[in-house]
């Protein structure tokens, strides 16, 4: 299915996609130098970047529309992790041909998320080389808001966004031949960046981080960070329908604790502050549940319901692991 | 000499290098989930992103110092070609393994040009994968100031910066499997970003693109946008003499005119400002040499001494031609 094409007509076609999904701030798009973008008064400017290479981050049967999608997302998920709005984002795409056919389905996945959050693409480029896709985010913070990783307090609740492991429940299913839950192949594939839920924590968060890399490893970092210590709830860590019905006990709490890509909030907020967060979970139409709460000291502890201390297996996906 | 290395090593090691080199306006750095930037009031923000991956953009053989200047280099060209101020960027590397020894000489070549320009590296990622650098470069533009590619008039002056071929003399060298010339290959390896003088044609040049493509390619490029051709004297292309002592006659003028990875500038001026581009050149130290003019119709010619036209043998590098 694939026309033989050179680099020049790979970004007019991505340049034409990119004109139908413009912006009043993007005083100058793809095709001259650099972009030439407005930041609104007042706000600060928020940078998130992310590389996604095939066969490390996604499987080699992905679609190509599910490579788009996720691509913009696990950025996306970084400036939701600020409480940034966001506004534009360039693409750098690596390819081992000029596949016009794959690009086609490539952008339809990667426009269908951009533009559901009004995000244009401002520039980049297309170079020969293995599949590789490097996301630059760009998003607005009003000034002094962004939500950092390192205002958590003792005697914080945790909450985290979402369901816990379906990502990583789909690719244990895939790694061991399997079939794979539609379910949960759709969370693998197609993340949700929690946007909306970002944007309410301000004034109510003490700290945020999206969880990448597996709950237990991010929270860890959260803690590090702040200079705090966590106690999980293990049995308060939420799981989707279809990852019960596939998982149970310590697989599944390990998938729920150390599974990565879940891309979901996790966040403290005083005890004091519950309402609000429950009042965020309705006016967004996302679960939060509460998980644990902030203590002094150092590490996160994951309790099992009798009290005792987990026993975790591994704390996080590592790429030179 | 590589020792084992965690992506998290990694990470910090890079961590620590950009932490040396702030700046005031980095409200938040490497470490959270996004940077967070204060662009200053009456400031747009200008953004170019640009991949280098090893055996298509550089030789398998070329030093770390030296992809870390390039990677950063061919970014910072395309800022300056936008009358840019650079300010921040994001690093994305995949490597194929962790290799502390080379990140540290890889740092070591990016930051030795970072600090020249005061560009503060606020994020990105590393990957295992093989070894591919994509860097998004910001800076800042008074409003309205921007210098793009498609303001060029009939009656201009084409003036371009510095010398033209000496990196395509080098590749050319190497790929013969000749003695490389040094001057020739320190002008691949560790190209030089012409931002102060990006920065000093505000409000005198009407059009201005860097020269990463090729020279005729390039200028190809600004007439498209701005509606009209050029017409080159071949004879006043600059050359250097490293160049001139390695090549002469028709291989001297192809490797000058469509030759690629020079980034200079090249430019279109009112015929009327010649004296003001000569100040920018004294007062910057670079040299600057008028080439040709800009003239109604469509694409570029390039005339020998007779007037006849040249038959340029290609007009530009494509990755996947």
């Amino acid at each position: 299915m694939s026309e033989p094409a050179s680099e020049f007509d790979l970004i007019a076609r991505i340049r034409g996609r990119a004109a139908r999904h413009g912006r009043a701030d993007v005083v100058l798009g793809i095709g001259d130098d650099a972009a030439v973008l407005q930041l609104p008064a007042g706000m600060q400017l928020a940078v998130a970047t992310d590389t996604l290479n095939a066969g490390v981050h996604f499987p080699l049967d992905t679609a190509p529309a599910d490579i788009g999608w996720k691509a913009l997302a696990v950025n996306l998920s970084d400036l939701a992790a600020m409480g940034a709005q966001p506004a534009w984002c360039t693409l750098a795409l690596s390819l081992p041909a000029p596949d016009v056919a794959w690009l086609d389905l490539f952008l339809g996945g990667f426009f269908e998320l951009a533009d559901a959050h009004h995000v244009a693409l401002i520039g980049g480029d297309t170079t020969r080389g293995p599949l590789s896709i490097c996301i630059t985010a760009h998003g607005g913070i009003p000034a002094r808001q962004a939500l950092r990783r390192s205002g958590a307090q003792p005697g914080d609740d945790v909450w985290v966004s979402g369901t816990l492991g379906d990502a990583a429940g789909a690719l244990r299913q895939w790694q061991a031949g399997d079939r794979i839950d539609a379910r949960l192949r759709t969370r693998l594939d197609r993340p949700i960046a929690r946007i909306d839920v970002g944007l309410a924590l301000h004034g109510v968060a003490n700290a945020c981080i999206d969880i990448s890399d597996g709950l237990l490893a991010d929270l860890g970092h959260l803690c590090t960070a702040s200079g705090v210590a966590a106690e999980l709830e293990l049995a308060a860590l939420p799981a989707s329908a279809a990852l019960r019905a596939a998982f149970d006990g310590d697989a599944l709490r390990e998938l729920q604790a150390c599974g990565g890509d879940d891309y979901e909030l996790c966040f403290s907020v005083p005890a004091a502050a519950r309402a609000a967060v429950e009042q965020i979970a309705r006016s967004t139409g996302v679960p939060i549940v509460r998980i644990g709460r902030i203590v002094a000291g150092q590490g996160v502890r994951a309790l099992r319901a009798d009290g005792a201390v987990w026993a975790s297996p591994r704390t996080g996906y590592r790429h030179f692991a």
